[in-house]
């Protein structure tokens, strides 16, 4: 028996495009001689569907997509991923199921029984769990079923649940799993979700058919990265990350085993990647197709902007320098180089006469006041709205380039340098930054040096640095990090070393300012814990405040 | 026995400042002669609680708060509500619980059992349901204690669950039934809490007390309304509306019934009420005490200084007036004319200096491009750049005036007219703001009449009206309420007689511009369907778009 499996970039709601394209990816594997084409989880509506699920329509939508699709599993079975209505009336309104077709119609539903409701997850929300679980007998073969967490409870031994899907399941003997995923990326998650498919293959003795979603879903990035792996636990094959694939295997060859293939999973390159394609993704999905930011001489922007090339290509980006009284020179031409470096066109627009024009304005309510930070602010506002206006007029979609330690603490002007429609590096520390940028010009410099060697600035006043407000960078990633990413509270940080009013100091930043995140862009999640819809925090909340 | 109902207003996170008020309740209702003293759901922490529940160092709070309000429990019996974790390696790591404290310390525990998790609610991210129900036993009687949504599974007839913890604690035969909750507002939610606990008293034959968290929590509303039924299916008492109040009742008298009484539920009032509460808590939750808002002469800006003023004082709230060319003289009196009813200081603050500056910087860049969009989102990007620098300088926070029919279908500019903390009337639909309005000239003209009768104008070019590009409100609004509210599809709403291609292009408006939400304030929810965290749309989504 040979299954293929194809790792498809699926777009949420678009159901005549994903039809299209698994009939097309069908027509491939028949074509490759495969008995079946295995689609990741909800591959009808996409994935994370969200509140869309909650309309009757949508739900008639895929539907209809399930029985077009099943006309094409004619020479060969399909296995995709669809929303079921639950025909109890106790209970939510939903399974999340994956459908085995052949013989050009629906031949069995498995439901999803594992619903991840944490972090980014909302899946109780909208479906009820599986209480029932039965192989599917196809061409002789005996094949189990799965959707995505439903293997994530190995042996019953993940606390979060007391049912475990494949234990039920192979009390019908089946000779192979299938397992139809939607799993987003964070930099460490690679190599866990090996480990969870290896453990699964000791216990089951069975080979396993892993297929994953590919693609980027706002601020959720899929990379693929499908595995197949042999009962003798070695990966017999791992998909390309951040690109579609299909691939078919013959089932001796599999469950024989003793071939050993794995993706190099380098922290920084996968990062790269997956912003790469988390930009080029949410611009192709929302019908957009040039970007512009502005381009400070520093190196946030100057990462950004990267990205931003590589993803459209130099043409369909455009960069803004907007020098002020408090730019230095170096600032402007370390921009200007990059800017040339890439062959992204530039223009200069200073803000100074805009600049006067407020202050001249403002001059009779602000009398006798010192500057302070609202004239900083205004500077930042300016900018905002000059790339704004280019937005406005040309089509380019700005893209914010905050990255993930000032939104953390804030360091940032709402409507300001926080404009955009899309944050690139925002789930990425400043200490990450400069990895990212050294790994940028690992071969060659792209970006020019000594953007990597000035100290940070926001330069609103004369002679800014962000380490005259906020903690060393090396400091404060790692606080922020125990804090975010572990979950860790004010107690156990400090136990590990740090001083406790600078660890107090960053936590009240970090709290206080949830209002500001909460008016932010959607922030590409390469993480274990973004800010965004995975980290849901009270704004008016007291704690640690 | 004498029970007391202590519908308090608690503010999330603030341990000590919950339990200070707390064990103020309940020396006072000592003092009445209560036997026991009863406190909303999750009341040591706050609700909604969000990821702060993820915290251990949080959890260890909440505990260390239980046992001090457990040495107030002398003399009287405390209900209160605090998550516990759960001992069970399996399930999720807490309970969303009711304490029982006498005699100085913790006498009993019981669990929610029906968690909620749909529009703004996420508690099966969190909780682990009840498996257990027991009733508690105090001074001879037998009491039923449940937790809000614990009594929304009448007979088990709600679709959504599969347990009634009342039916198992009605085996144990309870004198009366204890309901904690926070249960937030909705214009039209009071009559379907009396019609539920009275389903309640019908099946199981004991009087209810039920009493609500009071008080706003950034978004959501809590409005009190606390509720003492008979069994014979009067109310026995109604506490007030979107304020703190402790009422003691006897026992015997409850249970003998032949009471009524019911608090008027006015539309418009209730509205209007739940929107000053929701802004006085903001600030006073986020500590800040100053409101600023841009005043355009429409009827949005209008309804929100008035809410401001009622909320704050007039002199606790300044407004700009930023006339620009296109703006019509009886903009600018109105605008005049209203903050002189109010007693609200105003400077007239004109834009057209600083709109020429970005011209004349603009223009090599745009020269030979007409006049569009572009140049008009520079008008009221300018306005709130000009708010937010009086916000910056002088401390007070920028409210914004978008109503729920713009936020809808985007018709508002990012970080322009959308700037703001905090969004006062973004759950109100332009139909229901003049309803808003009339209401509070009802007994007098506060609102001058001529901004309640000329016709909508975002005054960004020359004659410009809404209706030259948005369907009449009427018609819009009430398609609106079709899509959100009642989350019905095309076929559904067409089929209800509205024109197609109408429909088809309001319902595109509204999903492809998720985007602008996204980056929006919090919006003080009093619909059933806020824009916000209970409504839960992709951005990038194809469908209807």
């Amino acid at each position: 028996m040979r299954i293929a499996l194809a790792q498809v970039n699926i777009h949420v709601g678009n159901f005549s495009g994903n039809l299209e394209k698994m009939v097309a990816y069908t027509e491939e594997a028949k074509r490759l001689g495969a008995d079946i084409v295995c689609f990741p989880e909800l591959s009808t509506c996409g994935y994370p569907t969200r509140d869309f699920l909650e309309f009757d329509d949508f739900i008639r939508q895929a539907d209809a997509s399930v029985q077009q699709l099943a006309k094409a599993a004619v020479g060969i079975a399909i296995v995709a991923g669809s929303p079921t209505r639950n025909p109890r009336i106790e209970g939510k309104d939903l399974f999340n199921s994956a459908y085995f077709m052949a013989d050009g119609e629906v031949k069995q539903v498995q439901h999803k029984a594992l619903l991840p409701t944490y972090d980014v997850f909302d899946e109780y929300r909208y479906f009820e769990p599986a209480r029932e679980f039965h192989i599917i007998e196809y061409k002789g073969k005996r094949i189990a079923l799965t959707i995505c967490e439903d293997i994530w409870n190995v042996g019953n031994e993940n606390p979060l649940y007391t049912i475990c899907p494949m234990d039920e399941l192979c009390k019908e003997q089946p000779d192979f799993m299938i397992n139809i995923s939607a799993s987003p990326f964070a930099y460490d998650h690679g190599d866990e979700r090996i480990h969870v498919i290896r453990a699964n293959v000791a216990r089951y003795k069975v080979p396993v058919f892993y297929v994953n979603h590919v693609g980027a879903q706002t601020e959720l990035i899929f990379e693929g990265g499908s595995i197949v792996m042999s009962p003798d636990g070695n990966v017999f094959d791992e998909l390309p990350y951040f690109e579609e694939c299909l691939r078919v295997y013959d089932l001796e060859e599999v469950a024989e085993g003793g071939r050993h293939v794995a993706l190099p999973k380098e922290k920084y390159a996968l990062i790269h990647d997956a912003l790469v394609l988390g930009l080029r993704d949410y611009f192709a999905k929302v019908g957009l197709k040039k970007a512009i930011l502005g381009l400070s001489g520093g190196i946030d922007s100057a990462v950004t902007l990267v990205l931003a090339a590589r993803a459209f290509g130099a043409g369909n980006v455009r960069v803004l320098l907007m020098p002020s009284q408090f730019s230095s020179d170096h600032s402007v031409n370390d921009a200007r180089q990059l800017a040339e470096n890439l062959g992204v066109p530039y223009d200069i627009v200073p803000i100074e006469s805009v600049y006067h024009a407020y202050e001249g304005l403002l001059a009779p309510h602000f009398s006798g006041l010192p500057f302070n930070i609202t004239e900083e602010n205004i500077q930042a506002r300016i900018r905002g709205m000059l790339l704004m206006a280019f937005s406005n007029k040309f089509g380019h979609i700005l893209l914010n380039t905050s990255n993930k330690s000032e939104m953390a603490v804030g360091y940032g002007t709402l409507y300001g340098d926080m404009c955009g429609g899309l944050c690139v590096i925002g789930d990425v520390y400043k200490t990450e930054v400069f990895e990212l940028a050294a790994f940028m010009n690992k071969d060659g410099e792209v970006i020019p040096t000594s953007i990597l060697t000035k100290p940070p600035s926001a330069e609103l006043r004369p002679n800014q640095k962000d380490s005259d407000s906020l903690p060393e960078y090396a400091i404060l990633d790692q606080v922020l990090y125990q804090y975010i990413e572990l979950q860790q509270g004010p107690k156990e940080i400090i136990a590990q070393g740090y001083d406790e009013a600078l660890v107090r100091r960053v936590l009240r930043l970090v709290n206080i300012n949830e209002f500001k995140r909460h008016q932010t862009a959607p922030i590409l999640r390469v993480s274990r814990k973004a800010f965004g819809m995975g980290r849901r925090m009270p704004i008016e909340g007291k704690y640690l405040s």
